[in-house]
């Protein structure tokens, strides 16, 4: 950041009074820039016991496969956000069900939140993002091809709780290197 | 958002290509500006069965109770987001425990989540933020005069599972009138 995005006028890196960490503060009007941590929104879709893998046609990570999987827009719910993901990038209609992982992806100032999801009819198709969209069984799942870190541990904690039969949620931290962390 | 936060000239809204929604996009160097949801954390601190609440001295919604919660930071975890927020307000140390409420401010564009927490001793006081600090029985919790819907909300889930032995976590959407809404 090196500009106000209100006034226009130079940014300076620092302490705002009352304040405990450095900020982007514009040198003119004088308003306080917070950077946040951005949610990502994903989800594990299942069609009659195998999962729906999206192959990626855009950087980071083009031509690996991941989760359907996104950034949350404003207006939305979580839930909706993964939706709305899935749709995009698989084509696939889901009914979102309950929560699978969530991933504290701290380097890339991420928080990847990760839902199980049933689809509603076995119809797919790769969207504007994806080379290839399929269908895999869990002894298929290309896990050396799999493009982020944080959609592999949700894979892993979904056929470890399918197995069991169970529906618990996860917590993780990622702190490794930057190409397996930072979703698109 | 009027200017280009990198190079300073003036931005437009208008649907990038490629993209669906209309985003703030320079018209010098032609930077996408995304606006996303913002983390709010928090956490509700239990000391011997009472419950640890903050009067806060700040808008909005100054002079009314909360549970302890604000902007997530990059670079921690959600977790620890709780437990900074718990300090900074209640000048409390606490373990987070486990997830208990998602709530989808759809409206403010944030996403409040709320943990369980033990306090780690009696020691408590109010940050700059408070303007008093105190433990609440769960029949003496102030419910007229508490600050914000999604704290409220955490409250009521904490004691019901409290009641029944459980600790589940739970989704909900507020799209409630705006100074119920904001936490800060």
């Amino acid at each position: 950041m090196n500009f106000c995005s209100n006034c226009g006028s130079p940014v300076e890196s620092k302490i705002p009074t009352g304040d405990h960490l450095p900020r982007f503060v514009c040198t003119g009007c004088h308003m306080v820039h917070y950077k946040n941590p951005l949610l990502v929104l994903g989800c594990v879709p299942e069609w009659q016991g195998k999962i729906l893998l999206c192959r990626r046609a855009i950087e980071p990570r083009r031509g690996f496969w991941t989760v359907p999987a996104g950034f949350m827009e404003n207006g939305e719910t979580m839930q909706q956000a993964a939706a709305r993901e899935c749709y995009e990038e698989a084509m696939a209609t889901v009914e979102v069900g309950t929560l699978l992982a969530v991933v504290n992806v701290t380097r890339a100032n991420q928080v990847h939140v990760m839902f199980r999801a049933k689809m509603l009819e076995p119809k797919f198709a790769p969207g504007p993002e994806s080379l290839e969209v399929a269908l895999y069984d869990e002894a298929d799942v290309p896990w050396s091809e799999l493009a982020f870190a944080s959609g592999e541990y949700a894979l892993r904690q979904y056929f470890a709780d399918r197995s069991a039969c169970r529906e618990e949620h996860y917590f993780h931290e990622l702190t490794i290197r930057a190409h397996r962390e930072v979703a698109g």
